[in-house]
């Protein structure tokens, strides 16, 4: 028997969940394989990953291959401050205006066209982009931004532009959480080898424990690699959520649903748990 | 300042080092990259990576952009187990006839001529192959392998045939250490960040200190994910030494002398090592 191969998205958003792991030496037991999320999603399908955190719109339009680990998730309840909109009209007025969206995240894209068209109600035109904000604003009207990028405009604050996190309004407008990412298992692999995705299942719960017991320590070490003070982090990693219980799970049907609701999923899977 | 981007062989041989580096958590202060050995090399000298582990030969091809690092290599004094020659007539007598060499080890293939020409004193003609011997020895007279499948055969020696495990041959030839593989730090790294490559080195031998002091869970771990039981790992791990003291450097030197005088290394490099 192999050890399993576990993916894992190397962004600041994973770096509490990573930490945890080291620190539990879950690395002796699973094969871990770092890669940004729309190749994890690519590698799990392929065989090459057993399980890994996969985009939640990717994960729906592929669901047939997969079962949902059912304790963590990359999620929010309210402000995320990681993925945000940047507007130079306030984003109700963005009618007949382009955006920006990186290229860079599927989940935030569709989670962005969702909240303009049905939260916002403005019918936009759109155009992906690499994340490049003074690039983004030459050409667009408004951009979406994530990870490293989006921190840093939600913590330094351009002048004069209208700033959404995407995260806080989902919440303010649907009264659940937000769901950006799931740990999948190629469904081939859970039916043949379920005790090893047990085994990846506890590894990942207990860094979670060590991580949620240790977050000043994750961003003390955080701020030793990145630009950002400890504090930031540490407001960062409360916001984000690695939680995935009933409230979660609703959260990301309601924003599979949205995501059908305006063509950009053809159709919306049962969510499907491993073990449940 | 980022992580220095730590190489890491994912074989057996370097699982010790592996299981050290787990337990004393240096995934947190290291970027670790697995990949096989020649791969390792050439992304040394891309830049993707700062410091690696390189096959002993491939080093000394491009020792100039290279310094070493002081107290680590994988090598062995006497026998190693998992680099082994098979040959269907005694050593020296393969003058005229045609030795397979596997196509997953430089510094082995130049090993087993060095030792085939200037120990044995055959001339014999070499092919590269897949690692598989019975389709090595169909075609050829002596087969050389190395890992796994020297290993499967060093413990499980097949009938009728001669063995000869390379590390002890070497040894015995010259009163020498052997040193397979070096950790190489690019050049311009170490001039630019040798705070980073010193706390690397720091980390690489407090990881030794750990698994030389637990070589029983260690092969315990290992056999739990190989097809060998433990007491054939502590063995091997026993014979497998991770050490680059002034005696295994005169091995490296010996050894990249004697490429030379064979025709396999244009010229014998002054061995750089960082710090000295």
């Amino acid at each position: 028997m192999a050890r399993p191969r576990l993916g894992h998205i190397q962004f600041i958003n994973c770096l509490p969940l990573y930490y945890g792991m080291v620190k539990n030496d879950v690395l002796l037991d699973v094969d871990l394989v770092k890669a940004n999320p729309a190749d994890l999603a690519r590698e799990l399908i392929d065989g090459t990953l057993d399980v890994a955190p996969i985009p939640a719109i990717e994960y729906a339009r592929h669901a047939e291959d997969f079962v949902l680990l059912p304790d963590i998730a990359i999620s929010s309840d309210g402000k995320v401050q990681s993925i945000l909109l940047i507007s130079k009209v306030p984003a109700t007025e963005l009618s007949g205006r382009t955006v920006a969206l990186t290229d860079t995240s599927r989940t935030s894209q569709v989670l962005a066209r969702i909240l303009i068209e049905k939260h916002w109600g403005a019918s936009a035109t759109y155009v992906e982009m690499p994340p490049d904000l003074p690039a983004m604003l030459r050409d667009a009207d408004a951009a979406l931004l994530i990870g490293d990028e989006a921190l840093r405009a939600y913590w330094d604050q351009p002048e004069g532009l209208f700033a959404y996190d995407l995260g806080t309004v989902w919440t303010e407008w649907t009264g659940l959480p937000m769901v950006y990412a799931v740990w999948a298992v190629r469904r081939s692999y859970a039916a043949e080898q379920p005790e090893a995705v047990q085994t990846v299942a506890d590894a990942l719960s207990g860094s979670l424990t060590y991580c949620r017991a240790h977050l000043d320590d994750i961003a003390t070490y955080a701020a030793r690699w990145e630009q950002f003070p400890a504090e930031k982090f540490r407001s960062y990693f409360d916001a984000l959520q690695f939680r995935f219980q009933p409230r979660y799970r609703e959260g990301l049907a309601r924003y599979l649903a949205e995501a059908a609701a305006i063509g950009q999923l053809e159709a919306v899977p049962a969510i499907e748990v491993f073990g449940e």
